[in-house]
């Protein structure tokens, strides 16, 4: 390739960031880069070059030399791996997942589980959860012969700030661990998720952690993606990073204990993603949604039993698997077009709400149905119209510009708009206010848990 | 591709982490990753699904199901792209590098450039440099009409800390700014970029901010890689992240007010570089460093400063390429064998003073001139071998049981060490301190600057 050869990328461009154009008096080149030995060598990527490489990167220099001086552009990518396993009875002294379940060699497994080196923890979980399963943890770890820290805290959405992140951050140096082999553990719900995951990726600029979700919404949302973060200045995750975990282990067990209404909580996250994406997950939802409410996703050895688990773990794989769709492929969220916004631009009830009066009179009576039979909010008087337009103007400053609000546009299937006029959105809302007060649900329902 | 096919990755699978094999009772699955419209679905990347696809991802997912459960592995690249930039006269109303040099598409400069809309910046600056820079800066932005926020703060060592990383973000916050298009900036040593990267990358999970180095070691280190930090629990940088800024600018310009023994810092790391990397920079150092510690890489209109001019810049930009082709190909430090690393594990002074035991009797003695040259310490009372001996207990703790030392093997060639025994390192080291008293350096020296 020629120094002043066209700029070639091999990453797909459009993840690949922009690179400076070439202009009249300016001379660019393309470099590889190479290892041989122990020293990388940026390169202009002759096949000679790169065959006595040892090693060749992804990553680019773009030089630029013009009468300013010199300019270089990086483009480095950065590639995040992270595993999200169903295990049953985590806590079982039998059960090595929690120990074990995040490496991914088998080889490396084997020589662990052969090895008589205690292992080393730290394990942050929810006050609430400690009291439930506290000593069934602490046996876990004493019968696996674990050196282990328990630190419980009261991670409630109050606690969720960047001190309670940084006392953990004290107990985690205090314990002093090898940070390349020994994550640390948070188990409890998204409040608890988030805390220490932002806490272990500050710590030595990122330490390995792994989340075990306690509640239904941590299992299906918070403990899926890159994101963590805690509350600052009165707003929402206003500080946190992109950073996954190394392994997320899902036990739907932990969630027999959560009360009705955060199953609820969990279950109108499941119905926005089979709204956005799933008609099959929708149509679990209607059939089942109530006995899984009920059965808090748990079962027993019965027939029913039976049907249940069939029920709880295919809900559960379904919300997983369409999130994750969402997820991977904007991991750090440079895509503001996200699908999974869908609730975030207004509140969930008020843009499930919205949503019908684009659907068809069918599937919109459905919908109402099925949230009424989650114990889902359809209707809150505190919903006005200068609410819904402070919050779109705030949705504009964060958004460059653009509205990118998702909507549903049939059962399981969703676009993102941004000409929505607050004339149409007026109408709609107006429409589904009047239809509210002769719908079906009972006026009981329609008014509970706002 | 089949359900059951084996695992096709085409990212270099070395940056690409591992992925758990296929065991018996395992049915594996690859998907890819295409959005249609604004969906996102997985797909096992039949070409027809392909064909239709909008936007293909590079993200994977890899689904296994066994009798345990499903597990998902989702691999995802996240690309960095951030620019360098050398400018003159950064601070002339005339020069817009400051305000626009971070964006990429000329088109886009062009119509910022004619657009009558004023710029909002928020820039931190380390309260030194706003001293001296501090009327020139406030007159630039005048004159270029931003509406601007300067935050001048004592960015020292001992201030380098999450609580100033909160005062940061606190005044952003209340600022108010559109993160995706109006960068923070920071402005000042190392300790300002580390600590702004920090609060930048904390702010809403990541917010653009542009480096302005002012010292010679920021000009040539801190501002160039992805790492950002500050202190805690007494331990440097123990809390950051990896997180590079969208723009560095370089202004040689303000390292003319640096004090003699930071512009002697900066040469130190300069040539460690050139022990490590490139000759031809140790020769640069050699012949002209003395001239460079003395003008502080300045120059002016004569002869004699066009050579000087031709020194610095030349100097200046080999330590930035050599140091970019060590960085780049491990932005998040993934890969722990790091030449950079030459200098951290000991000590600089300590480990410059062991490594030319592996050295010829020559190369030896020029870098040993070299650095009585820079005025750089040759020697320190303090370094004992139990200090030597503890340093690297630590190493081994943090680099996954391996030393892992960076030293050089001829002027400017390296390799890495795991196998140094101590032995080795006492003789080298005894070594060199008997040589030390028979060396040409004069003892005032010797002993300079610790
Ligand atoms: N990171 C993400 O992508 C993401 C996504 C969605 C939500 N979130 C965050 O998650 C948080 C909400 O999570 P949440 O709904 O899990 O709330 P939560 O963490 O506050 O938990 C709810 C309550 O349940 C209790 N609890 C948890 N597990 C229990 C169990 N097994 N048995 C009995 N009680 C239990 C907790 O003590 C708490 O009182 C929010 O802060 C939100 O910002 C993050
Ligand atoms: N992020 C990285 O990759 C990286 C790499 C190397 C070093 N660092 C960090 O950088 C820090 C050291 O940086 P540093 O050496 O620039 O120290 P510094 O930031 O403390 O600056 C040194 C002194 O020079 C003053 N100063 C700065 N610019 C000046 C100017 N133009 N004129 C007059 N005075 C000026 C400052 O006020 C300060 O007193 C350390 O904290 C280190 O951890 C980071």
């Amino acid at each position: 390739m020629h120094a002043d050869s066209a700029i070639e990328v091999t990453v797909t461009p459009a993840r690949m960031g922009k690179v400076p154009l070439e202009n009249a008096k300016e001379k660019k080149t393309e470099f590889s880069l190479v290892r041989v030995k122990s020293t990388w060598k940026r390169t202009r990527g002759t096949k000679d070059n790169m065959d006595r490489a040892d090693c060749v990167s992804d990553a680019k220099i773009y030089e630029s030399i013009t009468e300013q001086g010199t300019s270089w552009t990086v483009v480095s990518p950065i590639v995040f791996t992270y595993k999200v396993t169903e295990t049953h009875n985590l806590l079982d002294p039998c059960n090595d997942t929690l120990l074990l379940g995040q490496i991914t060699d088998p080889q490396q497994v084997e020589d662990m589980r052969k090895s008589s080196k205690p292992l080393k923890r730290f394990i942050v979980v929810d006050q609430e959860v400690y009291k439930i399963y506290g000593s069934k943890l602490t046996e876990y770890l004493e019968a696996n012969n674990v050196l282990y820290k328990i630190l419980a805290l009261p991670t409630t959405e109050e606690n969720k700030s960047m001190d309670i992140a940084l006392k953990i951050i004290e107990e985690v140096n205090n314990f002093s661990l090898d940070r390349r082999k020994e994550p640390i553990i948070a188990m409890g719900g998204g409040v608890c998720l988030d805390i220490v995951g932002l806490a272990a990726s500050l710590y030595r600029r990122r330490t390995p952690y792994i989340r075990v979700p306690t509640t239904l919404l941590s299992y299906i949302d918070a403990s899926v993606g890159a994101k963590t973060g805690v509350n600052f200045a009165n707003c929402k995750n206003k500080l946190g990073a992109y950073v996954p975990p190394v392994a997320v282990f899902l036990d739907l067990s932990f969630i027999q204990t959560i009360p009705r209404r955060h199953i609820s909580n969990g279950l109108a996250e499941m119905l926005k993603m089979a709204l956005m994406k799933h008609r099959g997950l929708f149509e679990l939802l209607e059939k089942h949604g109530l006995m899984l409410l009920d059965t808090k996703f748990q079962t027993d050895k019965s027939i029913d039993g039976h049907n249940r688990l069939q029920a709880a773990s295919r809900a559960t794989r379904l919300a997983i698997t369409t999130m994750l769709e969402e997820l991977a492929p904007n991991l750090w969220e440079d895509d503001l077009n996200r699908l999974v916004d869908f609730g975030h631009l207004i509140s969930p009830a008020l843009e499930m709400k919205v949503l019908p009066s684009l659907l068809h009179e069918e599937e919109k009576q459905r919908i109402i149905s099925c949230m009424v039979g989650l114990e889902l909010p359809v209707w809150h008087e505190g919903f006005t119209m200068e609410l819904i337009q402070k919050s779109l103007q705030d949705r504009l400053k964060h958004s460059g510009g653009l509205f990118r609000m998702p909507l549903p546009v049939g059962l399981g299937q969703a676009d993102i708009f941004n000409d929505t006029s607050y004339e149409t959105l007026h109408r709609a809302y107006e429409k589904w206010r009047d239809e509210l007060s002769i719908s079906h649900c009972t006026s009981s329902i329609r008014s509970v848990k706002l």
